[in-house]
């Protein structure tokens, strides 16, 4: 039942833990990249250089039979270190003690998933390999290497798990009925690098993500393990401040001083790398069906391109992979009822992730330099521990409850929403957040709203 | 200030008012039209043979100063003539009394102001040249022509009216930071046809919308001036029952003999033309910005192509057109000022209209025919009479008053929803729906959330 063959197009995280998935499945997989294979270049040349992975995509990891190797190497973050504009610190944990989300090299995970690629007898990978056409119908794919000659290759199914530009979503752009959304983001973004100390350790705290909130642009820091931190600005593309009114090196100058005072001592020429960098746009993309005549699929970014404001880009693409896992398996193998099963089942997390990412942009860049949110955080934080059968805060369900999918922590985060508003508005909250009575009404409201559900 | 040139590509209906409009500013306006004329061909080419215009529609003509010649060949449209299952009709009023949606021809439309465009001496109308390249920098266009000749056009701005298919829009489709999206309603659709009667009159009541309200699919008429109606039957692609399901001749049969007996004693081998015909996707396009370097801009269709079932879609693009030729004049021709201004005036009410018009859908197809939505519509309707500084009904809004933006329109509309709600929840309302203390209730209600705004 597994004689089957698989194109997987693209070979960065997601395609190539899928060829893994489908490998031991069984079935023979051609693993296609367009890049060289980094491990046998100098540079990665994969887009980001660190990226955050989190409890669902380690469980995904662990659903597939991977074990994390990686995590030995990413860095814990377990809060988000804040840096107001007089450069004091303050310090807002992710979730309960011991709670993390860890800052991974994007290389290093892809490139320890293509050794386990290397290893399945099932798999052959192939790099330089760019695809130029699919044909639908029959799932023959056409990639072009090395002096332009062309390699079609046939097998019975193809996914492509080649990113946010996907080449199969773009040539599937014209298929009847495939809708289809790119939407752009007010804010582009560069990246700034904090070196590492002369001994290779860390000018900032190590283990926090590290958040300049400035209301419509913020700087933030994820650490590396070699002591360096990498930097992304985010601003709007045009306004005032950003990318398009910051022109002269005077006005970057200033508007750094006034911004980023305390960080000026860490980075790398901010400056001079602002200066000759061009902003790179942000945008998600949303698509349906991710299936096309039970033969193509999408996968990962390519079938839902999100913002990276909640770190769950690759953790999402992980999902998806564990996901079709447990329909093969499910299905026995029958890709007439797993592909519809599949987009079935992804599609509403992937739209669901991509709201709260776009959202997420708001509680970081504003939210999280603002003493009543800061407060609010207190405050579930507190409940939650006491009664963790009535409230997990929506960044935990997202971030630290792999068993919660994306679109229910979306729709109970809207309802503790509005329970939050009311206790916020409670009139002496701010000095009697800590007292029973306080406590007392939240329980209520949360019993009422969450007592038979949550 | 005017001596400035336009490319109109697309002369349609919205395109051909839109170079009426320029002309008479006093630009040098070029009007491109793939098709052949269809005021020297024998048929009319649009795709839609009849359809919805309204009061927004006749306004936005008035406003450019062109007389509603069409007016006199519409046909009036007072309110939804309703037939059950059992083919019983029933009658819900589009509006008060004398308010009415207007049946026309689109191609007698179009011809209209064609010929209007033929007397304006600063346009030149070409027909038979199919757009196939735009220079979004400097606004040059090209064209192909018989014989698969090119021309160049070279203007000082371009507008891309060419449609719901614009190639305008698909050539900006690459440009930096477009947002783009294309959505495929589960429903498709197919035309047919009621001939008119030996005599030329009309087999069924003439001054209606006809709808045969089926919950998940439905089928419509609209009166054409010949005495013929044209009929459209909306259901699923998928599903049960679908145009995909729906193969057999046999179960064709059972399906229109069971759920349309009234309407086959009138229509024109409705069998016949459902086993020929496919089915027709419904889509709406919503992109941002309508508008590329201060040159090249979107109108109607091409900016904000939407589903029919508000029968708004010609008359949000004649809006678009009378925005404009507004705009014109406060901006004083300064194009760098009317481009971002037309576009920001008009976008949120283009998602504001593809809005209200997929949920018209249930609204047509499953509401219409429902008991108690009939009765909320007579509550609201007897309220807005007595009370119309208090209450316009959504649907008035929207079609018979055109000084409220559709943004606004869709505001108050899901605010009267709510307020309606608790109308159509108090215990007798079907007995007691009439009596004064049902007014008095929704005069409070209406009063504390429209009694300052509306």
């Amino acid at each position: 039942m597994a004689d089957k063959s698989f194109t997987v197009a693209g070979g960065g995280p997601v395609g190539t833990l899928l060829a893994i998935s489908l490998a031991r499945h069984g079935y023979k997989v051609g693993l296609y990249e367009g890049r060289p294979d980094s491990r046998r270049t100098s540079i990665y040349q994969g887009k980001s250089i660190n990226i955050a992975l989190s409890d669902r995509g380690w469980t995904s990891l662990e659903k597939i039979g991977i074990s994390a190797k990686a995590k030995g190497q990413a860095i814990p973050m377990f809060h988000r270190a804040i840096h107001d504009t007089a450069g004091e610190l303050s310090a807002l944990p992710y979730g309960q003690e011991g709670d993390a989300i860890w800052s991974v090299s994007r290389g290093g995970i892809n490139e320890q998933l293509l050794d386990i690629a290397d290893d399945e007898p099932n798999i052959s990978t192939h790099f330089e390999h760019r695809l130029v056409d699919v044909d639908f119908e029959s799932a023959t794919a056409t990639f072009r290497v090395e002096g332009d000659r062309e390699v079609v290759v046939e097998s019975d199914f193809l996914f492509g798990a080649d990113g946010a530009h996907s080449k199969v979503r773009r040539l599937a752009h014209n298929l009847p009925r495939f809708s289809y959304s790119q939407t752009y983001m007010p804010q582009c973004y560069i990246e700034l690098n904090i070196p590492a100390n002369p001994d290779g350790s860390h000018q900032l705290e190590k283990n926090a993500l590290h958040i300049w909130p400035r209301k419509d642009f913020m700087l933030i820091a994820l650490p590396n393990p070699d002591g360096t931190f990498t930097c992304t600005l985010f601003m709007n593309f045009e306004g005032d401040p950003s990318f398009e009114s910051l022109q002269e090196r005077s006005a970057v100058e200033a508007f750094f001083a006034s911004n980023f005072a305390d960080a000026m001592e860490y980075l790398e020429n901010p400056i001079d790398v602002f200066m000759e960098k061009t902003a790179a746009p942000l945008f998600l993309v949303q698509v349906f069906p991710w299936s096309f005549n039970r033969k193509v699929g999408l996968i990962g970014d390519a079938a839902h391109a999100i913002v990276p404001f909640y770190g769950q880009g690759m953790n999402c693409g992980f999902e998806d992979c564990a996901e079709l896992d447990a329909l093969i398996k499910k299905h026995d193998h029958d890709w007439d009822q797993i592909f519809p099963a599949y987009e079935n089942a992804r599609k509403p997390n992937g739209d669901a992730i991509a709201e709260l990412s776009k959202r997420n942009f708001v509680e970081m860049s504003d939210l999280s330099g603002d003493r009543r949110f800061q407060l609010r955080k207190k405050i579930e934080a507190k409940f939650s521990e006491r009664f963790p059968e009535l409230w997990t805060p929506l960044y935990s369900m997202v971030t630290f409850s792999p068993d919660v999918p994306y679109a229910e922590a979306l729709r109970i985060g809207d309802e503790q929403n509005k329970v939050m508003e009311k206790i916020m508005a409670m009139p002496n909250i701010e000095d009697d957040w800590d007292k029973q009575y306080v406590t007392d009404r939240l329980f209520d409201l949360a019993s009422e709203s969450f007592g038979d559900t949550q």
